[in-house]
């Protein structure tokens, strides 16, 4: 795989549709382009257009012509990958794009790997590693919360603001490597008081950023909600009836079937994840049961636990108030973090005095009718106030992607072994490699420092064409 | 429905990719855009740039940040519309489509309808109507052929030349109902010779373009083929064997999945349609058989009869060679214009000598192996052949489209009426009326006459947002 190549692919959906867009990027992009193109309303070659123009004309193969396109120029450094850039806008047929796609391969283009434009864009210093990282997010992106969170980090985010501090604590680093040449003489061109401030600066500004991440991953990857409860207590119906106060958002979005994201439900802009999970009362007595370590590991998983009991299991005498609580308890203890929700739905089912036994009984219960649409409402109001930490603001920092979280928690083990360095008085020889250290990590984050590898790994995840 | 309104819809396929199009048209398609696009590149507003320019900047919903874009600018009516224009090419995430869609019709847009793009091409003067008919064939278009007759029609084909007929025709017209005015004095404004010529003329023509459609329609359409054998005969291993053939034309193209359109094959740029059709030896006692008829009636729909015997059979002795001949007879007494090929398989089973008999027994006989990949090479020359009426050129003009097939027979018919007219010197007064009549007919076609109901069920064929 050259970089000097110049690449093709298509960059719209695949499918039939109106219009696609197949992109060329490469020093010989506009060479290649203009060997197939005939302008319709100038004799100009492509070559001589202006940067950012679009042309009207035919894709020809010989003396064939395969189509009446756009042909949009980029010259220069401008244009998305920082190379020239040509894009076709071609009618959308399957048979059209690939006629197009084939002619150009013929003509000397190569077909672009996954995320070849993007790296491109990387290499060519248009993006750092970060930014680049968020426009696959930012193209995976199917809730308000994430799509936001993408956005952010595509704009410059956190990694600039890292830059700046590697940047500066990159300019200590070499002073107190400039002291260690001059050990002898006991010089300090590194004004110590200036660094503590910059490396407690630096320290907390990786745990904010740590922090964040337990927000900006489930954001990104939607809220894990563990629903415990029999398969007959109306699981599903819960879902259909919080799915429908907000037909509108998922009906609009085009692709979204329900049968492909079943249990995830966007509430709000933020995205739930719903995962089913047996009772545990039932199986109490058997430890080695495997169900109820399945229920447990999902439980593990999840943020909130709906504990989901049926009207009808209290009206026929099967429910046990007392078991419940002790099954409660038993959660607490195992789970101490975590909140549990009881949730008794069928509700219309009850008699007042039922209702006002439960809720004696009960602390904080939710009493629904997933069915007749009574406090749907309510629980939606709960499942929002639990993602409510991560009301994203356009300022707000948040880190949601895994790498960077590893980057950065080495990145402050190191600012932390540098602090201890200093408290202790240590010789600075010693803390050198571990500033050496914060400053790897960090570089990692936005791509100062990059291997072959890590770059293969982020980009192989990108769709072609991007 | 107002052709006032500022249309909005997505123009590349829906779901993820790299990057959408979402294209505006309409008066206030430039203002529109303007209202929520910010430039990062400089101050200037979208309506100060120059047409056919593109511009970096990103959508914005009040102070929030929906995405990074290009917008690409079209002014006055140098557009596919003829509007301004305006296309937003954004990150390919389902979820940004919609937030930019829904933010341009919170803005004043109206979501566009089926073929509503082309509708404003057609009405302003961008394209006659089988030009526009031809946009939606283009992007259906799945062969060499059916692309090649899709795109010599966008580029003005036939409707061009039957508008200039149709103007000298209609010049003819006016002359000749001035007469009428005049019927008193005895005057002749129109040249008869050269009316006659040009009445001649016009009819040639439409005979040419008649008969071209027999071509057209098969080409577009895929030539039908019917296979008359029993079901073991190895109709499936044929199909596979001719498809490998061509595996690298039928893989290329991402979303022609064989199980949609298992019978359909691609063979050097024509598509074939093999219809399935069960034997009809073993039923010949029984006239009511509604098998029989079924074949009957799958043979009248084909182009060309493919009647496949298993060497099997032959090995066996169950199969009887004159039976076959008489079935044969039969077929080409009941169809004597379709060409009918008796195709042997597993030939691989058959010795010398009963090859030689059956090639002595039976006239141009095909002897193949379709498991064994022996005769297929011929069988595929045989079918390209069938198909050789249809090799295009980029000049040749041939209809496809059966509104224009009708349109071309109803003027023919009128045209004739005039010729038979002028032959028995019949008053011109009489043959006005059907020089009238075709002017109709030929003007539906480019859509110099059209109703509401021809638009209305012509772009509601097209996909939204072309």
């Amino acid at each position: 795989m050259s970089h000097q190549d110049t690449i093709v692919a298509l960059a719209t959906p695949s499918g039939a549709g109106a219009i696609a867009v197949i992109r060329i990027s490469g020093q010989n992009a506009i060479a290649i382009a203009e060997g197939c193109f005939r302008s319709v309303t100038n004799n100009k070659s492509l070559s001589n257009q202006k940067t950012h123009t679009i042309h009207l004309g035919h894709i020809v193969d010989g003396e064939k012509y395969v189509d009446e396109v756009l042909a949009s120029i980029f010259k220069g450094t401008n244009s998305y990958t920082g190379e020239p850039t040509i894009e076709i806008s071609c009618h959308g047929s399957i048979y059209i794009q690939q006629e197009i796609i084939q002619l150009l391969v013929r003509k000397g283009c190569r077909t672009a790997n996954a995320g070849e434009f993007t790296l491109r864009a990387f290499l060519n210093g248009k993006l750092d590693l970060a930014q680049a990282e968020a426009v696959a997010d930012l193209i995976a992106s199917d809730s308000e919360a994430s799509h936001q969170i993408a956005m952010q980090q595509m704009r410059g985010g956190f990694s600039n603001e890292l830059q700046n501090l590697r940047q500066e604590l990159l300019n200590f680093a070499s002073l107190i490597e400039l002291e260690l040449d001059f050990a002898e003489e006991d010089v300090e061109f590194a004004d110590r008081t200036q660094f503590i401030a910059l490396v407690s600066k630096i320290s907390e500004v990786l745990k904010k950023l740590i922090d964040s991440f337990a927000v900006g991953n489930v954001l990104k990857n939607g809220i894990p909600i563990a629903i415990v409860g029999e398969p007959n207590v109306g699981k599903s119906t819960l879902l259909n009836a919080l799915l429908n106060e907000e037909k509108a958002i998922v009906s609009d979005i085009a692709g979204t079937t329900r049968d492909a994201i079943e249990d995830q439900l966007n509430i709000n802009g933020i995205m739930f994840r719903f995962i089913d999970t047996a009772g545990i009362r039932e199986t109490k007595d058997v430890v080695e049961n495997i169900g109820i370590q399945k229920t447990y590991e999902n439980i593990e998983k999840a943020q909130l636990v709906l504990y989901l009991v049926s009207g009808v299991s209290i009206q026929d005498g099967s429910f046990k108030v007392d078991d419940l609580l002790k099954e409660i308890e038993r959660l607490h203890k195992k789970y101490p973090n975590k909140k549990i929700q009881v949730l008794v739905n069928k509700m219309d089912l009850l008699s007042e005095e039922e209702i006002s036994n439960l809720n004696t009984e009960i602390a904080d219960l939710i009493l629904i009718s997933a069915k007749k649409n009574i406090g749907v409402t309510e629980l939606k109001e709960e499942l929002t106030q639990l993602a409510n930490l991560g009301t994203i603001s356009n300022n707000q920092t948040i880190v949601s992607n895994s790498r960077h979280f590893e980057a950065l928690n080495n990145a402050l083990a190191a600012i932390r072994e540098v602090q201890k360095g200093i408290d202790h008085q240590i010789s600075s020889d010693l803390f050198a490699i571990d500033i050496r250290e914060a400053l790897h990590h960090l570089g990692l984050i936005s791509g100062e420092v990059t291997t072959e590898d890590l770059l293969g790994n982020i980009f192989a995840n990108f769709c072609i064409g991007k």
